[in-house]
């Protein structure tokens, strides 16, 4: 199974296709002038020497200049602009210019630890950010079709492949990224070597002693021992969790450690799965997703804890101190669309999906140069979106995921064609050698009603996939306008399989009511709490809607909820009216017992989780009584 | 107003007067037994020169024996027992024994560091051991009209007079207890001098150096510095809240700090209150007390955390966590009966009901040996009762309240009486010069019906105040059998004045439905939660009544709740009987969320709190949904 690519698919729908437009006009352009204010380019430019200074800031900065390279890839596709072109050709330009002569690039090392390259693998990234090239490269010529960074990453890559693996040196990338790049890397160039340098990441894990464990008897340690010590021992002792490298793949049964480098390293091994056929690898990656369904945001966010950037134990999932970085949510989104690709199930798409609408998109503003790096579901006001971070990875991360969306809505196998997420748009392909265009009109996800138009160049036999979303319970389907009985679903998908002809169509109406999601007895933080959910979308309340913000207290009637569209309010959002009991404060003020304490009713509103704090920083609850 | 003393009162019922029996049965003599295995008593006789060795144990366990001889004495009076009388004839022999020719007695300072007494007044305890020495010379004087051990305090607290006050050295107790001690012994001997002390350390805060600051400087510290500065700085500045020594007592409005050493102050100083009038005290009192109806968990525990033993904020009031010292419910309850003596007001006798049933009666078993420290209103099943401790002021502390239990129960102003607590027994006084007994019939607390007969010995006219409780919403009285038509209470008191002729007889019936008591919503570990409550008993659930244990999710139904007494379980308790939802088990196990989680309804059973883990350790919620 594989994704039908960005490329060849468009959106134009009145959800996303904003947001890209935001993201190419406002977002992209935002984060440029942010790479360049901070010293991020120039410091390639210093490390070419084509300019004097030292080089500044943190030393995996290259990475966010690689992963603004690769958004801005995506969006020159879907929304053309030669001003930026240009400017963007200006940065790959620079980028490129640092190359050294033996391929290797990375700024931080070129200008201020130059002796010391590929001798702390566990701490300082450098394999991190030389996935990021890959990865822009790979982009920056399937969106525009110039090879120039593409060339870069190749021989970046084939340093690395001469450097690493079996019979080489022993190394791996201390925070993942590369094994995936490298598989797209594989996937442009037709070079077997660099999946198998994929593989080879992919696998390094669980030795005993460890790379990262050996590095630390290095005194003279590039970026020295304090950070690395931190997070690589407890009680004195090496322990590899952090960076997922304490076991060999094939035995890893539980989501540990920076939930960004678990998530990256589970995508690349879902990656090494569907290439190898490796069944061990693929039983590790079913027992890594069931621990995550234990692990998961009500919004698909990921990694509760700030002290690991990352994960603890089941059912810890606490609101207020969510961490659930943006990063996290979308290599959430990698992996769990990795899974579907591998193993065809709609479960995967599920979570993608949940993830998407809600804990990755949270991690920007509606007006696109707002970021959130962590992503609770509560606050008490002190939380808002920043212009830009110390630590950016956020911030190029949602851009790439916003211009590269295109891929994650339909798949196709050999003989048939998969419809994931319901996005008004098309798409086109080819079906049993049958030039195909899929176009969907929908008002998804304020609607459930998605009509789909089918159009082969001539009548061509296959399935058509369509998936039922775990949040819906009831739907229909027309074919060509009747009604169409409707079988079970395998692995989620509605399969209809049929000769399509030309303007062939279906109707699907997912039924999209407001739910009450309850949690699992052991989150704690949500025991006797509701979380409000409608289609794909999580509601949170916000203090600017609800008059007294008494969000602890609100207990919602079990009454019908009223959705209202507001097209005036947060670029247009469907709310929630609810009917609440809220305690009378007054009361209170004097007694820390009552045993009848009065409450008021009141109509309380809710908005997508994603859509909060654009108004201010204010108090927010996504589960309340 | 003052107190009927325990010597003038009996004790019959079904609830307390086995407690008491226990008491002296079991308890006094097991404490006895671990005060002499632990070499406590033995250190006196180190000290006094009839025996060799070192001291044993910490430097303040002097305060455990002098505690437990003030409870011995109590128990020695309500029951009397000549081979114990003996028994303690003979610690209060060795303890008189170690006194210095000057009158100074302290085991650990006469054996350990005899040339550094009274140089670390913040954290070495001798006052505060000092005062448990005077509070057992009072007992035992009273209880046996033995005046030896009085005679050696009084010693003691001369030398102490002599040593420190206006004009003569500055110096407190860095933890209190010696300010009511030197009360009593003021009231036992007529010596204005102790009580002159008295208002002195209680008027010794504030100032700035302050003598525990001074103290400080001293690098030769007896038992050095570590702890001390733990707990009296804060950013490497003195601080002096953990001993209330903050502020002027007349200034201080919040409860602060250690939460015993505040009981004790607050409670001394409203002994100052009352003998002085000062009302700048009294007013400090009433915000003080304002501050801790903040604090309080509904057991009558106080002191939410385990750092400082002490106060942290309004409304912090974890359930799990509680460290609620047995001690600090003791404390509470001797303030909160000088509040009332002080002012004539239920609401603090109110607040000294709850803590005695519950928050102080939980810290011993029901055999009388096993003795809480802290008391949690919720238990995953790792906390249990233990037989002694090294720090062990918990175990004479409640065994000298249930000894002394009498004198909490009615009080008299010049004129009139005051029935505050409903217990089965008799009084005897003298209203307007005329011998009078009460006697008390009654089940409380498991029925609220309570019949008192007033016997003078001739007809006297005064007022009768019976206590309406606050948990109490709806009562009737009868007098000598004819409807009694209730006016309305003043201070919390149902007054009935008149000539009372010999056997008349009032019958006060108390509706005592089962209640669920609400938290301020600022009480974040309750909200959404309510607890149960009988009279003046609070309610918990304990799994090995409760089948599946699963408290965190139960959900108690609104329809009515059953009381069933039951004369076999936990010595003779009414139990609660309701139906509640709880989670259905099974379909959590691959579900992190669902949207309509299917409960199974189950009869649960409610027990008292103070009688909680008397069947092995186990889980325990006061708190349910």
């Amino acid at each position: 199974m594989k994704a039908i690519p960005f490329t060849d698919v468009t959106i134009n729908d009145s959800f996303w296709a904003p947001r890209q437009a935001t993201n190419s006009k406002k977002t992209i352009p935002h984060e440029i002038e942010q790479c360049r204010t901070t010293g991020r380019i120039s410091n390639f430019s210093k490390a070419a020497g084509t300019m004097d200074g030292n080089f500044e800031g943190i030393f995996f900065n290259d990475s966010d200049v690689h992963k603004l390279v690769e958004a801005a890839s995506y969006t020159l596709y879907t929304h053309p602009n030669p001003e930026w072109e240009s400017q963007l050709d200006e940065v790959v330009d620079t980028i490129a210019s640092s190359q050294q002569p033996d391929g290797y690039l990375n700024s931080y090392f070129t200008l201020v630890e130059p002796q010391k390259k590929w001798q702390n693998l566990g701490m300082m990234h450098e394999l991190y950010c030389a996935g990021h090239l890959f990865e822009a490269g790979v982009a920056h010529y399937q969106a525009t079709g110039k090879a120039k960074l593409l060339d870069v990453a190749c021989k970046f890559a084939d340093l690395i492949d001469n450097t690493f693996g079996h019979g080489k040196r022993d190394g791996l990338p201390g925070h993942q990224g590369i094994e995936l790049a490298l598989v797209k890397l594989a996937n442009v160039t037709g070079e077997k070597r660099y999946m198998s340098l994929a593989e080879y990441f992919v696998t390094t894990r669980g030795q005993s002693p460890h790379v990262f464990e050996k590095e630390l008897e290095n005194p003279d340690l590039p970026g020295g021992l304090g950070a690395y010590q931190h997070h690589y021992t407890r009680d004195g002792k090496y322990e590899g969790t952090y960076s997922q490298a304490h076991k060999p793949i094939q035995e890893q049964t539980e989501c540990v450690g920076h939930a960004v480098r678990a998530m990256y390293l589970y995508a690349g091994a879902a990656d090494i799965a569907a290439e190898t056929g490796d069944t061990d690898i693929m039983n590790a990656l079913d027992a890594l997703w069931q621990n995550v369904e234990k692990r998961l945001y009500v919004t698909g966010g990921v990694g509760p804890s700030g002290h690991n950037e990352g994960f603890t134990q089941d059912y810890e999932l606490p609101n207020f101190s969510a961490y659930a970085e943006t990063c996290a949510s979308i290599g959430l989104i990698f992996w769990a669309h990795r899974m579907f690709l591998l193993k065809g199930e709609a479960r995967f798409i599920d979570v993608m999906e949940t993830a998407l609408y809600n804990g990755a998109l949270s991690g920007v503003s509606l007006d696109g140069t707002g970021f959130f790096y962590q992503n609770p579901l509560a606050s008490r006001g002190g939380r808002h979106r920043h212009e830009w971070f110390g630590c950016a990875c956020c911030p190029p991360n949602i851009a790439r995921l916003l211009g590269s969306l295109g891929q994650y809505i339909y798949a196709q196998s050999d003989n048939d064609l998969w419809v994931n997420l319901y996005v008004e748009g098309t798409a086109t392909t080819v079906a049993e050698n049958v030039p195909l265009k899929l176009t969907q009109e929908t008002d998804y996800p304020w609607s459930g009603n998605v009509k789909i138009t089918v159009n082969p160049e001539k009548p061509t036999k296959f399935a058509l996939n369509l998936r039922i979303p775990s949040w819906c319970s009831n739907y229909d389907v027309k074919l060509n306008g009747e009604t169409y009985s409707v079988k079970d679903t395998t692995n989620g998908y509605l399969s209809i399989e049929r000769e399509w002809k030309p303007n062939d169509s279906v109707n699907l109406n997912l039924d999209m009511p407001v739910e009450r999601i309850y949690a699992h007895p052991n989150v704690r933080d949500n025991l006797g709490r509701s979380a409000l959910q409608r289609g794909p979308l999580v509601y949170c309340f916000e203090d600017v809607d609800n008059a007294d913000g008494a969000f602890e207290t609100l207990s919602l009637n079990n009454d019908t909820m009223e959705t209202v569209y507001d097209s005036n309010l947060l670029n247009g959002i469907t709310t929630i009216r609810a009917n609440a009991k809220v305690y009378d404060t007054a009361e209170w003020e004097n007694n820390l017992y009552l045993t009848k304490p009065k409450s008021n009713q009141m109509q309380v509103t809710a908005i997508p989780y994603y859509a909060w704090c654009n108004r201010g920083a204010g108090q927010m609850a996504v589960w309340v009584f």
